[in-house]
């Protein structure tokens, strides 16, 4: 048996943006095979997907899955029905109010497939880059959200029932965004690769959505350059 | 307003079989308008999604989806792949053993499906024909694990964060499947339209596959005639 074949798998979500990209640079920094899982979900950030795929060639996972899932059939939220990103809002608008680009159970649904690959697979890590500190408000990057999900993996699956206790593994969750691109900066992530701007003008980054605006700052406070292209404005 | 309009909603999980469609003869009973919802998740038996269809048009919902996701690319399951169903088997091979046909994470991936349609809905109710007593070994049937869910309902959403409270129903978790077949006749359910089989042959049940025996059993131990046709051994 080769030393690779011994190592623990993990299943990390990876959505082409700066968050998942540090936290599967995590993953690999704490010794596990990566399973990437990416979603196709009718975002109109589409282009993510593209970054999810350098991102995890960069980093070299051993596969990674993109599964298809229609959720503007449920619509509700900026980033899958037409209601506008909002623009040029600063912190204090960011913070304290959930934001119309919340997109309803997400992170429920992702972390599902999660488990179903983890059971599938024999993983029992799931990592997920998720973040309370500049967190944009939404309620499911929460500590107790991912508590709550580990409680439930225990119930909902034959592994569980068979003793089995799976760990949401959330590295980023207490990081500010500075903090995030200190770490990732740290672990060599390639920051050119990835994607954040919920809406690309003409291929670039916006510069004007929330995302960016936290990008944008958690680079300056970091002391660093973010290497993307921005729109002019 | 008119007195329709004033009626709570509820979204609820119709797979086609016979159970889901007493839990939403439940629903209406229980004056709820009914937002049903199906998943076509690369099932074998994908015929149940047409009478899902028929169960919804009987029952007279207020509206109808069919979810598509991949379940395929995560498989593990002889449901989504082409493990072998198992056939022939008696009430003490289906108890106490979880089958190959438990699809891992199924019920939790469906309930976050319909935790996101009932926070954009307004639904605060979602009915699951989940049972505990036939359960056939799912770990996703069990009381334990819909407490769980509920619980992290409250934690995922905007609408929890707001203070909504999601409520998981399953009015038959405690009936044995005679009792839910007596219970659907009380209420009226065509069950000539639904569909349990997990294999069938040539578009009739099998007879012999543990979701077709269960069913059978039921009927007999209910004192009732099974009116839908089986495929000849």
């Amino acid at each position: 048996m080769t030393k690779r074949s011994r190592k623990k798998s993990a299943i990390i979500l990876v959505s082409g943006g700066l968050d998942s990209a540090v936290a599967l640079a995590c993953a690999r920094r704490d010794g596990f095979t990566c399973h990437a899982l990416s979603f196709d979900y009718g975002q109109r950030h589409k282009v993510e997907l593209k970054a999810a795929q350098r991102v995890c060639r960069a980093q070299g996972v051993a596969s990674h899955r993109v599964i298809k899932l229609d959720l503007r059939a449920i619509g509700g939220s900026a980033l899958t029905s037409d209601v506008e990103v909002p623009k040029d809002r600063d912190e204090s608008q960011m913070t304290g109010n959930i934001p119309v680009t919340y997109v309803p159970a997400r992170n429920t649904l992702f972390l599902s497939f999660a488990l179903a690959l983890a059971e599938v697979t024999g993983a029992r890590d799931i990592f997920i880059g998720v973040n309370a500190v500049d967190y944009s408000g939404y309620p499911d990057c929460r500590p107790e959200f991912i508590a709550a999900f580990e409680k439930l993996a225990r119930l909902a699956t034959k592994a569980g029932d068979q003793g089995a206790h799976f760990k949401v593994r959330t590295p980023l969750i207490k990081l500010s965004k500075a903090g995030i691109v200190r770490l990732g900066a740290k672990l060599g992530v390639d920051f050119s690769l990835t994607h954040s701007c919920y809406d690309p003008v003409r291929g670039k980054a916006c510069g004007r959505c929330d995302s960016c605006r936290l990008r944008l700052r958690g680079f300056v406070n970091a002391f660093l350059t973010d290497p993307i292209p921005y729109a002019k404005p």
